[in-house]
């Protein structure tokens, strides 16, 4: 039997305000899935930064577990990040939404001075010293940039986050929807997918697009 | 310009446990816009039943709002169900996920002798009147046969749900993963879903068949 890709998926929570993007989540997980691989999924195990009502957009009381939500997208098939191990996967992906700046690294509230959770930080430097590919879907390059510096990426149109971006060492490309940009030395796969006003079948274009590409490099 | 095709899609949550089944309700809303269509989700104002940790699959303290959970499937696009009017859409669809038989409806609880939400019955039975089809996965159909009655449906093989679904009125024809049963008497296509084992490709498929046989009724 042929040896069958198994890539890891890294959640950030469950609702684009306060946690995963959960179309950018779904689609690349079915992105996966439609190519033949297998996907295993991961999320920190800490309290979210905050719990939005995606309704009114305001700030609700009470405290949510990034994991234990995280744990509704993947019908309770996810793992403590800290469990994932570079050599085990054939690569990385990451959804986008505000739980990556706000969860994952600090960005939402610090810019360019974020801090990156630990095992957040391991997983990405542990991925490229092994040199198998990085997906970023939506804000998530800002991460990738922040961890490893000096990367080819895309992150949409807006002015200050491609600013902040090349602060942190990185290139950007200005893409259109669906389309990835392909760092080949860093094996990094990036696409702009809810960072520029889209529908939900681009958003699907974009995480098959960046899924190929992944799949490419292997 | 052509007619655009618009589908009501009707949540009842956020996750599989306690509310929509995510990857159901988020690779129907892909389907829909890759069959060249809009859509538009709704979803009751009213409480959860209940609230589960997905990880443990242990009640939760706490309460959550149906319409408010949903939204984070609908980055915050979504109607109280009250507004739904049948004569403004093309159809409708209901995911699956234990939310349609603990918020949508009592099935959960009270088995054939459930109640149904005044505004879940009442879209059901408009959009039949109007000839409208009618999309249901995976646990849904229990749902459309306890409001509708005599009507040919799929459910999964669950013995217990068939044989309910047969007291209900409902005629049930058993199918294999992605595949569907129409009722072109009654406008009702149904897919097994995740009431059978299934892969999210395979979710995928199915939900796409569901709508291009919905939309090939239009």
């Amino acid at each position: 039997m042929a040896h069958k890709n198994v890539f890891a998926v890294v959640l950030s929570g469950c609702g684009v305000y306060d946690g995963a993007e959960i179309q950018e989540s779904i689609l690349v997980m079915y992105a996966i899935a439609k190519m033949g691989a297998d996907y295993e999924v991961f999320a920190p195990d800490v309290l979210m930064h905050d719990v939005v009502n995606h309704l009114t957009k305001v700030k609700e009381n009470g405290s949510r577990n990034v994991l234990t939500e995280s744990a509704r997208i993947a019908r309770g098939k996810v793992r403590p990040l800290t469990e994932y191990k570079a050599s085990a996967y054939s690569g990385i992906v990451f959804p986008g939404g505000f739980g990556v700046v706000k969860n994952l690294c600090t960005y939402a509230f610090d810019g360019v001075d974020c801090k990156v959770l630990p095992e957040v930080e391991k997983a990405i430097k542990e991925t490229a010293k092994l040199g198998k590919p990085i997906g970023a879907l939506c804000i998530s390059p800002v991460l990738i940039a922040k961890v490893l510096g000096n990367v080819t990426i895309t992150i949409g149109d807006n002015e200050a986050t491609v600013a902040d971006l090349e602060k942190l060492g990185g290139k950007h490309m200005l893409t259109t929807q669906t389309q990835v940009v392909v760092d080949p030395v860093n094996k990094i796969v990036t696409s702009p997918c809810y960072m520029l006003e889209s529908t939900i079948d681009q958003i699907g274009d974009g995480a098959m697009n960046v899924v190929r590409e992944m799949v490419k490099m292997l």
